[in-house]
């Protein structure tokens, strides 16, 4: 009888012990869980703080609404599960891992053919000044999650500040704000959201801002402020002091792997667990999965550390079979896919951001913007922004949305066009199920594509808002030309300078256009179809130096004349 | 100069001309169009009718809502739209469009470089007596979409009767519905939407039964009933007479070629001009594109006539561009996406259904279905049902998905799946965006490769609902097992003489069990998790003829006993 016994029982260590259970009924499955709970649905926490729902016991509940507790791994998955039960070290050689009772009260030594290590993370804390205070929490446990709730519930705290803009920061700060709190988010670098690229991260910035969410950003905290032990505020870098009821810290996690290393496995660069593609560890008899292990990005092949719910339930799926069937199921790595939703906005991505392929040392890629509806205006169209990158093949590496529209279809798409290695050949004439109620007759991701086949054709040439921005500093000579009409002029525009000469009259009033060919044009419009139709007509007559600010007055990331 | 003439101006002509002149700035571009509009939003017109929004301009407007008139088309776009004029024969020899006013009072020659037809579809009218009477119409024009919208401001009529299930029809039937018509909708098929298997079908057809729409399938109709000469009525051909004030006909389309033929361009097997990559016709001289041509199918290679407003846009786009630059874009052909809104349901499909499969002979595919929320409980689950297909070397080939969850971003990802060949090994791994919000941890297409994976190796042995029907209509000796709990078993239950075991109490109940572990046996649950842990527990228990009902209690598409 094969005994497999799993450290951990949130969502890798859950779904492997489940798996290697139905793959082998006669094996032995045991979990070893510090926590009182099991099957934590972790990314769920911010929306119970938030308000979204009101029943606690939905974070740990199956879909058929039964709490995941140890009686029902027992009787429904046939599954030992051991709660309250911290393993504190493994023996190797003898195969037996050692517990002892979170109370301290009893010790244990549970022997294993295979083991499966699915410890998960800890939350960084960061070393400022003032961390002990109470009322200075992450966000990674039931627990937190009880102290954050209690906050919505009692009313007793009017300000919150959240450390960090990362997925879980942002995600916190929608839920605070749901539940009347007033938060200010500091994020030490100079964007949020770190898997989009700085012009994508400030679109949802500005979001948020407008939400009432206080952001700065490219200030790090210097220390906390207390009284009587209890955090009251806090000073910045830059010498600015918030007043706060509580803190949040969200500055990310790390891999829980002291067992791991005091066991002599070996650990990775980012100190995750290093696993195969079986996700087995150094160390045949164990395997590991979840957020305690790295993974190769599918875009680098280089190990990464991606601490994703649903990576750790298919990681834990492949450890969990081939604990109980020998290695042949294999796990190829993630392609870093994300997504959150910030109040009405959501935010996206998959593949690489343009930064991470600049790091990563990519030759010869291309970048594009593009903003578009999601479906036509007669049925609710709201906004979609994102950035397509190719590499020198021109095959799809990398793709971000964010905006009110639907994210969630278009990182999608691009995450299984990026999975399919597709060109942007073939991306242009993609097949997507088109109605109304759903998306334009050209998707927007593939619009995306048309843009991108465009730019690459040299039917016009891009320049990015940040650009523009800078030549506006810099008061260059450019000539900035917006296409749009006089009335979404008056109700809206950038303030650069720009000259109003609508799409429509362009034609007839070339005679208004500086009359040296060689000026520097920049054509832009809303959303910049109309730039550039503008930059083409433009070309056609005989103008040199014409560019097209891609993505338009949507994707501008900066304030607005109006 | 490159004369450019597109005969056609709503979705492939548009699109063609548009793109023709961003191609070359020089080109005179001209769109002959019959209808008074231009670039109509065909597949809006439902909506309008349903009163989703009363501006009727919307439907032939820009995203910025200026009405895309001829007037917009001379200024914005720099082309020609002749509108109410209609091109009676080409010259191919002298390269000369002849054209007529609608109105019967002009007639010109317009001549060409390169031609582009994009004169879209007919709708199909049955030869069935009485279809000439007032009250009879057709929704493929503007005029067609004034007289419905009319039955929804007037409300004079109560009672409308629909003539085919296919996409058109069934969104007229919501349409009417929604606009307080009572809605009766005839197909001779025996299922609704021919895209979707029957048992997805059904499902869809049990939905719209709820929401008070009367289905008949699997009749004709047999003569109208009129009155004064108006439609009162239609007798079926099993005798019954249906009452109705109104009659939409939605029998499908055929391509509007009587031009091209007359031309002596070739057509196609299916009446569609036929025309090679560059879309263009088997003259070099003229290009063709959207519901008037026949493209491959990606998938069997074949012809097959696909008139979808999105592949109009994308084989104009072609055609445009290759009309102005000479052939280097080329058009690789439909996948079949699709996805159509009915009432609270969303419908889909992307690559084979099963019944295109066997129609195309495709040997050794595996089909398997799969149902689960789209999202955790806590965040406002709906319920998705799917079916996924695989070739014989477990190649994705088809998708389909039905439910009141979010179909679309399903059917996208299965899409862009099928054009990137992903076998079963790679989906099952796939990195697709996550959060609460969006998706379940495991997201429902990776759940759905999941259980093929499964199947695939041989866990489970499945059986699909259709079998089970049978075997309960023969009375056969099989022992049907519901995994679910008590109270569940209480509030719905299929009521086929199975025998209600709580997967919980499975392992301690066996005895309970036909002691001939040879005996059939059919598991199954609300979706089928607990159906397919059952099995595992019997078979690791010597059972031996061990079944899966797939998709569980939320994929019988029969009626239930509770």
């Amino acid at each position: 009888m094969n005994k497999i016994v799993v450290i951990g029982g949130s969502a890798a260590g859950a779904k492997a012990a489940a798996r290697a259970k139905r793959m082998d009924e006669s094996a032995e499955v045991t979990i070893i869980q510090k926590d009182p709970d099991l099957s934590m649905a972790t990314c769920g926490y911010p929306y119970y703080v938030g308000g979204v729902f009101d029943n606690r016991a939905a974070l740990i509940s199956a879909p058929t609404g039964v709490v995941r507790d140890a009686t029902y791994f027992r009787n429904d998955k046939g599954i030992t599960a051991l709660v309250n039960t911290e393993a504190t070290s493994i023996d190797i050689d003898k195969k037996i891992v050692h517990c002892r009772s979170v109370q301290g009260d009893s010790e244990r030594e549970i022997p294993y053919d295979r083991l499966i290590l699915a410890m998960g993370a800890h939350a960084n804390i960061p070393p400022i000044t003032g961390r002990e205070a109470s009322g200075i929490t992450t966000l990674t446990s039931m627990a937190d999650t009880d102290y954050l709730r209690r906050l919505r519930d009692e009313k007793k705290v009017q300000r919150v500040l959240v450390v960090g803009g990362g997925l879980i920061g942002v995600e916190v700060c929608e839920a605070l704000q749901h539940s009347g709190i007033q938060v200010t988010l500091v994020e030490a670098l100079d964007q949020i959201l770190p898997f989009l690229d700085w012009q994508l991260a400030k679109l949802v910035e500005q979001h948020m801002h407008s939400q009432g969410v206080e952001v700065i950003c490219g200030v790090a905290v210097q220390e906390f402020l207390t009284d009587k032990g209890a955090v009251c505020g806090a000073r910045l870098q830059d010498g600015r002091e918030i007043d706060c009821g509580a803190v949040v810290l969200a500055v990310g996690v790390r891999p829980n792997t002291a067992l791991a290393k005091n066991a002599g496995l070996e650990l990775g660069d980012f100190g995750g667990i290093r696993v195969n593609e079986f996700m087995q560890s150094s160390h045949s008899d164990i395997y590991a999965a979840g957020d305690c292990v790295e993974i190769p990005s599918r875009l680098t092949g280089k190990p990464v550390f991606a601490p994703m719910g649903d990576l750790a339930n298919l990681e834990g799926r492949v450890a969990g079979e081939n604990a109980a069937l020998g290695n042949h199921a294999t796990f190829p790595g993630t392609i870093h896919s994300g997504i959150c939703k910030v109040f009405a906005f959501q935010a996206g991505s998959t593949g690489m951001s343009e930064k991470m392929a600049q790091k990563a040392g990519i030759q010869g890629y291309t970048a594009v913007m593009h903003a578009s509806p999601d479906k036509p205006g007669f049925m609710g169209a709201k906004l979609l922004i994102s950035k397509l990158l190719v590499d020198a093949d021109q095959r799809i590496i990398g793709y971000q949305c964010v905006g009110p529209g639907d994210v969630s279809r278009q990182i999608a798409t691009a995450a299984m066009a990026i999975q399919g290695k597709l060109t942007v050949t073939e991306l242009v004439n993609s097949d997507l199920p088109y109605a109304p109620p759903f998306s334009l007759a050209i998707d927007h991701f593939i619009a995306a594509a048309h843009v991108m086949q465009n730019k690459l054709a040299g039917l016009f040439t891009g320049i990015s808002a940040q650009d523009v921005w800078e030549m506006v500093q810099k008061s260059e000579n450019v000539h900035f030309l917006d296409g749009r009409s006089p009335q979404e002029f008056a109700e809206m525009r950038l303030g650069i300078g720009e000259k109003l000469l609508p799409i429509g009259a362009l034609r007839s009033r070339l005679a208004e256009l500086p009359q040296d060919k060689a000026t520097p044009i920049v054509c832009f419009c809303k959303i910049s179809m109309r730039g550039y139709e503008s930059a083409r007509v433009l070309q056609a007559n005989g103008y040199t130096n014409v560019r097209v600010m891609e993505g338009g007055i949507m994707a501008w990331p900066y304030a607005r004349e109006k």
